[in-house]
């Protein structure tokens, strides 16, 4: 782990980083909050062979058509490559843009590719939405808790973040009205609401049906801006997506959408559905950040979409990951039974309530001693404190068998830790 | 071109906005300075087949070795495509950093791969830089004048940008201490020198050999950081790079390459070589903004330059650009031999002075008419106002024919202005 993760105060490491750094009083103001999140910090940890990561957030991409994919790829080259390898639009390319457009059809979604963003990633697109709304301590509302990668950008824009409680169902529309009343009280600026419906990183749990429109009520009421970022949509384990939050409101939501879990993260292609006149922004925007998403990227994955099976992929990831949710749900009844925890019914992760007075950061070095990696639930609050009572597991990218065996090393770790603070 | 450039107040783009935007209200300050830039404006004109355009800075990539490239990429992806579509790291791949280090050694620079930053296009580069150093108000030097593409990102940020006089030799050192000296004055901070060493975007001129260490040592002194942003550096048309600003001091020099010109744009591949301690906030403020960079892309361009002569392929570039760059100025002595233009050496640009009492900006229409689009010299000056007297022309894209047909058509445009302002 970096030195940074145990410099805790700014003075800290304005003092540390001035003695190291000649540049240091130059930074600005932002820069000075932005940190190394826990999940990087750990991926040295996680690399070791001897390790079970159930940290990381990889998808699992073995199972691609590579042979496909390769003569696609060499055709593309050999016979538009004076168009794939130039400079395009600062939109994204139009076929790309249609392409998504299908892809979002499953979610209930009928959109005009006009009001499609491409964007370098969804994380772009959530760093981009920041730029365009957030002056420093505006709010940001977003679910406790919330996806690691947000939060650091939403730190880099200084943004002031309130987390809203969720239960089983999700986001609890009464605690959202709370939250907006007691902003609103402060005077403050909501800027928007983040929120991840389906298959919640890290929560794992879905935003339900009757919650839906009740969510989009709410915000319309209180002109508050949702930012629906959907990764994981097509991933749940028994088909039937759920209905986006879009489709009941589309001047009133930003729908975020990535290729990074249902094909491949490797092109870096998310994008963004906007309101029709915060299109034009986000394409200003994403001009000024990096002139143009990778066009190269851009017609391979439309060129994918267009020529292969691309649903009938999506419904082989869903086994993959459907076995791994099963062997993780099968170990923790095995081995941590005692525990609460999200059963897993899509997507990458389950949020585990560790047992009364252990905390979830300061056991990860055992943890990872005793040859498991977890991701401390400190690293999905934005003040890095709260959530020390919970650890996401993902189970997405180990065998089962490895899931399963990480999940005893765990409930030894754990063991051991209740032993050493004389809760056992 | 958009309704937003014929609204040039602040308060005429907020009722303009809040009347169409329901979310206008929402936006961040720094959202309001944001607009289209000249240069993306001409798009849509630039596009049509009847105009010869002098306006845009596509690379020449025509001369591509596509079949082999249509191997090299079937080959990556058939063998290593679970790497090479995976997630990879914030910093960018190793081989590819290793080969950056190979790109820059014909400019003297001898890099460590940790120093490198890979990011989508050398504009993230610019962008991420920006983040990291400038509050609002912050002043940042730039030449006068300096690509449209930087002061875009600059505004962005909200930075106060200086521009320093340039002559035939490029940055002129007495005036960057004036500059200087006047900023302090003020009691503003200096965050860093922005500036385009070798074939200057819009400029097209180089800074001198002599002048080089001078710089450096301006900023040295004054505790400046240099931006050394080198897209153009090996496309000299006779060959030998310049010596790198980074080589006389590297720790007080971020150096900025792209792919884009010597290879190809579509993947979006730059890359910041920075100072030790910098380089550890640049990856953090990349991994906020898109976690990481096209893996893909990176190991294309990477697997290119380990198995093609790239440096075979610069030549060639040399060669096509040369012979463009030939034909402007034979073109411009022919039709227009009272003007004063810079003399192209390599790089993609000229920038004309136009006749006296002639604005760019408003003869921009007729020119169009005329069949010719060129950049008015207004997108080169962060005011937007600076600069009418002078044209950018671009020798990259066009066949040496057209650019001759287009430089006689500007000519004809600038004889039926004169005669309309009565100055013939």
């Amino acid at each position: 782990m970096s030195e940074q993760t145990h410099l805790n105060t700014t003075e800290e490491r304005v003092a540390a980083g001035a003695a190291a750094d000649p540049w240091y009083s130059l930074y600005a103001d932002r820069t000075l909050g932005m940190k190394q999140s826990e999940v990087r910090s750990l991926f040295s940890v996680v690399n070791r062979p001897e390790v079970v990561s159930l940290a990381g957030g990889m998808p699992n991409i073995a199972g691609l058509p590579l042979d496909f994919l390769a003569e696609l790829h060499a055709r593309m080259v050999r016979d538009r490559g004076a168009k794939v390898l130039q400079y395009g639009s600062g939109q994204g390319e139009l076929p790309m843009r249609e392409m998504i457009c299908d892809v979002m059809r499953p979610d209930g979604i009928e959109a005009d590719p006009e009001n499609i963003v491409v964007t370098t990633g969804s994380q772009q697109a959530l760093d981009l939405i920041s730029q365009i709304l957030v002056n420093p301590g505006d709010v940001i509302l977003a679910e406790a808790p919330s996806y690691v990668g947000a939060l650091g950008t939403f730190r880099a824009y200084e943004a002031d973040v309130r987390h809203v409680e969720m239960d089983r169902d999700g986001l609890v529309p009464e605690k959202l009205e709370e939250m907006i009343a007691t902003v609103r009280a402060e005077g403050k600026p909501i800027k928007f609401l983040y929120t991840i419906p389906n298959f919640h990183n890290p929560g794992g749990m879905c935003l339900s049906e009757e919650r839906r429109p009740q969510i989009v009520e709410i915000c319309r009421r209180e002109h508050v801006l949702i930012v629906e970022d959907n990764p994981y949509g097509l991933l749940g384990f028994d088909g039937d997506p759920a209905t986006a939050m879009r489709t009941l409101n589309p001047e009133g939501v930003v729908y975020l959408g990535s290729f990074s879990k249902t094909f491949a993260p490797g092109y870096r292609i998310g994008w963004a559905l906007c309101p029709t006149e915060f299109t034009r922004r986000l394409v200003l925007a994403n001009e000024s950040a990096t002139l143009c998403p990778t066009t190269f990227g851009q017609f391979a994955v439309a060129s994918y979409l267009q020529e292969y099976d691309w649903y009938q992929q999506v419904k082989e990831y869903r086994e993959v990951y459907h076995a791994r949710g099963q062997a993780i749900q099968e170990a923790l009844e095995e081995y941590l039974p005692e525990l609460e925890w999200t059963k897993p019914t899509g997507g990458f992760y389950t949020w585990v309530k560790l047992p009364e007075g252990i905390n979830a950061k300061d056991m990860l070095e055992r943890a990872v001693a005793n040859g498991v990696a977890y991701v401390s639930g400190t690293a999905f609050y934005a003040d890095g404190k709260t959530g020390a009572d919970h650890v996401r597991l993902s189970f997405c990218y180990p065998t089962p068998e490895d899931i399963k065996e990480g999940v005893r090393r765990l409930a030894k770790t754990i063991g051991e830790e209740k032993e050493l603070l004389g809760l056992a």
